[in-house]
């Protein structure tokens, strides 16, 4: 049996100090993050090949990766980023899971993570280390949860694509484009010396 | 000092099972990823605060996250999905940094790396396991590197938006349009129960 959810990093206590060393910082969206992976992954089954879909680009999706088998490189783990603080965990053959996310009705006792998630300034002293005890503090109880189950095309990662070689610019690219790579159909993003 | 490179994960002896653990299995793309991550970070400056640029979706970016402090939850690994096995390590302040990308030209001593590169089947007996040999006897070898200046544009994440509530499902985002949520102006990805 593969760990998941906080045991992957040797517990709850383990954990900000996990996503430090992987994420840069203690940030409190990967710290929520934590505690929905953690709580979703109880809800499937033991032997479920977990797949995640994340509903935003920042900071969620590195609790996946930490706390879950699921990695973006890997194509578990899948970004659509709607810029939502929620995520989704499912079983890749049945397509049937949970989608837990931050619950805006359950934040009024937590007023440092109200502040935060909906960007107004945090101004006392220390409100980094204070905000960081109220999500730790508050666990699961701004969290919600519903089954879901996940539509066979957003389960779907993008398809091999056959590898050619770009007859711009000679490098090998997969891509839909007979001719030419997406870098020699775009501004290149970076200019060579 | 932060770590980077095969140092990261305490030297090249321990990458690949690094890789199996945080990518579920030795993927040649992660493999031949982490030459391409080490041979980068040693041409930045020893203080550079690194950023990357991955050109394709699958196996290379579980390399960027596994050696050097860019992940795509913090933003610092970004993904410009091109299906080329390449990518740029750069200064996030100077812009400055180098490309690296395994080069077709140099793969005729390597003939297992080049039938999987060009998707051939490898049909010999132990096929992966030779197939990893291989990648780990190339080494940088198969690598070619140049110097590049990543455009602003490109280096720049997605801005911070302003956090709404969907008029339609209630739930928080971040978002441009005013009224909805992405999810409810385009097909949910899982459906209730």
């Amino acid at each position: 049996m593969t760990l998941r959810g906080f045991d992957r990093v040797g517990g709850l206590r383990e954990f900000p100090e996990a996503v430090k060393e992987f994420h840069g910082l203690a940030a409190p969206g990967v710290l929520i993050g934590g505690f929905m992976v953690d709580m979703a992954v109880e809800s499937l089954p033991d032997r479920a090949a977990i797949q995640a879909i994340v509903e935003t680009s920042t900071c969620l999706v590195d609790a996946v990766q930490l706390l879950t088998p699921c990695t973006v490189g890997n194509g578990r783990a899948r970004i659509i980023d709607g810029g939502r603080l929620a995520l989704t965990l499912y079983d890749g053959k049945t397509l049937e899971g949970v989608r837990v996310f931050l619950d805006a009705r359950k934040l009024d006792g937590f007023s440092r993570i109200k502040k935060w998630f909906f960007g107004e300034p945090l101004e006392e002293q220390g409100s980094k280390e204070l905000l960081q005890s109220e999500i730790l503090e508050a666990g699961r109880r701004v969290l919600s949860m519903e089954q879901v189950t996940v539509r066979r095309t957003a389960a779907t990662g993008p398809k091999a694509r056959p590898r050619r070689i770009c007859q711009r610019c000679g490098q090998p690219y997969r891509g839909r484009d007979p001719a030419s790579c997406l870098f020699c159909r775009a501004p290149y993003y970076a200019s060579k010396k």
